[in-house]
């Protein structure tokens, strides 16, 4: 059994007019935009993609635009991550019937749960789905991380094919890699940008990377490198990551300047609308000029 | 002006035959229980009524069938909280359509949010909604608190009617009634059945209490004596109240174990089904007989 | 067996001159001034008292001096954590020596620990203490919640007299005074001075209230009034504490401002040296100038 | 200027006849053991040493035996966190009289500090030591995380030589690393064995592991490895590193099973006392006897 992906795939940010409506023009230059850099694969409705805060329908939109737009050429991923698992199931049908590849799932997160019911709740759902899915595991906003043991537990169903880790810590998906060892089919993507390259290296499958939605080459390239182990190219490379991360990432003090950074700087560069969807807003004048200093700076070493 | 409603409000579980259909039989025995029990209002769509483990459309319904059945004879408070403000105005409007008397509200609950992110969401959501809003704090699921500064910021809308807290610390919630102290048209609800009493003594309107699923009669009887300085009875009727926190809502040893006691023990008395949505799911056996041993024990001395 | 102690107790900020000085003049001063403001106890070496910043000697002077100054006009409890239990238990043995009527202690904070752990820990210490011993639940800064079983396993000693808890969780609180309801001589303080009231109105014993260096007059009169359910009373008088904590210890965003608003104010009156133990430093002049404006005008209400 | 140290640092433990007793000859042949299994140097009285459970003169007692023992074959570094500035300085100044040859501190552990407080800890700290100083991030324990713009301030001072991390974050130590890119002399330790290969790969100075008290030799091996860019050699000794992590750290589920498991296994082998300092107490019978099968397992492969 081949795996559906390896490399780098983008999370895509979605792009928006406003609250309830898609930058179709926009999604178009993007989708462009990453597949021409190079990247393995589209990973839609995740973190980055502001998937919990949009509509289910509008989710549903953004499926079934993506797909068009990709057409095949990469390997499309459809997060259906809800609180409501009968809004999951209906999103994992709408991905099947526009064609995506797979399914990604973080936790339920409104309510806590314990390893037991966490493990139950795949059990239930992985059965009522027509695509593999990957787990999802992202605890800062899910308040739940998968113990490695509930991993090995739920790839007993050949259809859970790989585990997306967004914990950023290490000690932990080393403990997940070292419990699914013997599952050869079975894939490790790394969500944060800055230790995907370190991961890679000593065996993860690739890396979700939001940079990868700005300057997709960067990150093909950081893969390409760490694959093939050659270290003083990853870490020049890392380089020009840690540099995207602390000047793009960092602009006002909230979690949310990852994502308006991100969105911000997709509009500076004339690729989407930087609308961000409520409950944020786009930065302030300021803030912006902040960014496009730092992008500037950027582009010339990193596209 | 005079305030919406005071005293017991019961967040009303939701009877389920199953993930996408409601038990409205129970849903209409649950309603005469709790009305005949003397409460002063009823909250549908809150954490005890599972409100994001189910789909829009569900809680829709809900709406639609709980004023139905309701039929003014006590005020209705509808939640509406969820990540996308797309949905949570759709449930408002279906709230205003279908006759609800208010709106409750916890924050967006994936994302992290700063005050400033906090206060610009119900900035932007309450010029949207028809009805009047209480602001909901359920920190230990949607990780972020109310500053009480916040609150006061926010109830400068006089649509803003009050603040339901959930928290569970006394410090802060004696700080927001201190920050509201000028405000007489401002509600304080709380939610912690353990310290509903202690809370009214000092000034709070009421308490919104799983409790007063089951023993409606008893939290409207604690509430009276609370509002009335009585003391005495004060003591005796909390008794009975952290016997049964302490009893019903500790088998099992996760926190879904108070939502799987009340809807246990509902069912066991022949009001609802005790479905429990996805991604939780009933007692077993031997954790309902032990449920069924204690609410003998407690129907005796609590209805 | 009567109690040691019931009503306020003041946890005695530690009046220094520098990080290994005693100011032994502020020290009677401020002792004088709260036995004179009716305190029913004095508890050195706690939180309040910044004893983990202090060297285990320096905190054995403060042991014998408080014991000469206090001389036995009202009960003297002493701190004796530390993460080390040799420490600790030296500590107990100057408190014996010295003539104290009670030990206090929080389970050591360094590591993280589970109940088990805990219980065994007391399991070990308690023997090995000439003096009678009260719990110390302190979770922010120990990173452990005593469990309510716990206290009840432990206070199976008769040695184990009391619990004071500093978690401001109120249902947390009402639990354990739940679990101990038939354990008639076993004392419930009440760490933080926005929830006393409210706990002695539902049958605690007191408070360990931080304001009550300040005005000690006014802590001791809401006891009173709780005590006696003079509901009225405490509505006042609670008012009045509220003012204290939003305006005394709210200067500077950090937890410290707590520390340093009291030992500002008690520096202001002339009553001790204002200096705060490493890590922490005092007040900048214009934060002191916030906390002289406030000062003045909660002296007229509160003294 | 030459770094003091680079490579596997053995955190050593500290063998105990009691809490209050070293074990002597336990103490002398662990460190022939790690100094004959390569170590580059010798860590003591940091976390896995119990620093914080040990009275401070014992502690004092442990830093004259090592340098005795050690007697300069590899560099000793001294641990002197201390709740109490005063305390750790009398800890300095012992580690400066008996020859160590740095010194690596936490941040005070009780009270939670902001970021200007920690710089300013530190600026209070560092001028009155006589022997240069590592900083150690270990948040878990301590409740607060070196900002990485707090490292680059407090470097300023060239007498702040290095940083070790123990947070597990990769993220946020690629972003100290980023941003101390320019810091040539300033060193970069890794507290997490699981995680030090990977990060010597980008560019860190080495690891600060736990399992080099068992297996020094691998720990060492795989330092190599690394340093070299040997992938293939990196990865055959992780998977070893991840079996001695996945089966001697996790019997029992407490984070205590790292400590109880290393002092367990330390004297299964011969090698130094097992006794485990309070609040915590050795494995029972049956823990004892599964670290004894996954040891006799390791034992041929890792040694």
């Amino acid at each position: 059994m081949k795996k559906i992906v390896q490399g780098i795939i983008t999370p895509l940010v979605t792009p928006l007019i406003d609250n309830s409506r898609l930058d179709i023009a926009g999604l178009e230059r993007l989708i462009e935009h990453v597949i021409s850099g190079g990247v393995h694969g589209i990973f839609i409705l995740g973190t980055t993609g502001e998937a919990q805060n949009l509509a289910v329908d509008l989710r549903i939109e953004l499926i079934r635009q993506s797909h068009r737009i990709i057409n095949k050429r990469v390997p499309l991923l459809v997060g259906i991550s809800d609180t409501s698992i009968t809004e999951s199931i209906r999103l994992a049908e709408a991905a099947g019937r526009f064609g995506a590849d797979a399914l990604v799932s973080t936790p339920p997160f409104y309510f806590m749960m314990d390893q037991t019911e966490l493990a139950e709740y795949y059990e239930s759902l992985v059965p009522r789905l027509s695509l593999p899915l990957y787990l999802y595991n992202m605890p800062a906003n899910t308040k739940i991380n998968f113990d490695p043991q509930t991993i090995r537990r739920l790839a007993e169903n050949p259809r859970v094919v790989g585990f997306k880790d967004s914990s950023g810590s290490a000690p932990y998906l080393q403990q997940v890699m070292h419990e699914m060892r013997n599952h050869d089919n079975f894939s490790i993507f790394v969500g944060p940008e800055e230790m995907t390259a370190e991961m890679v290296l000593l065996g993860a499958d690739g890396g979700v990377n939001g940079g990868a939605n700005i300057f997709p080459r960067l990150y093909v390239d950081l893969y390409h490198a760490a694959a093939k182990n050659e270290i003083a190219a990853v870490r020049t490379l890392q380089a020009k990551v840690m540099a995207i991360s602390s000047s793009l990432y960092t602009v006002g003090e909230n979690s949310s300047s990852y994502l308006k950074g991100l969105k911000c700087s997709l509009e500076l560069m004339g690729i989407c609308n930087g609308f961000v969807a409520s409950p944020f807003t786009p930065f302030n004048e300021q803030q912006r000029e902040r960014i496009k200093a730092a992008l500037e700076k950027l582009r010339i070493s990193c596209e």
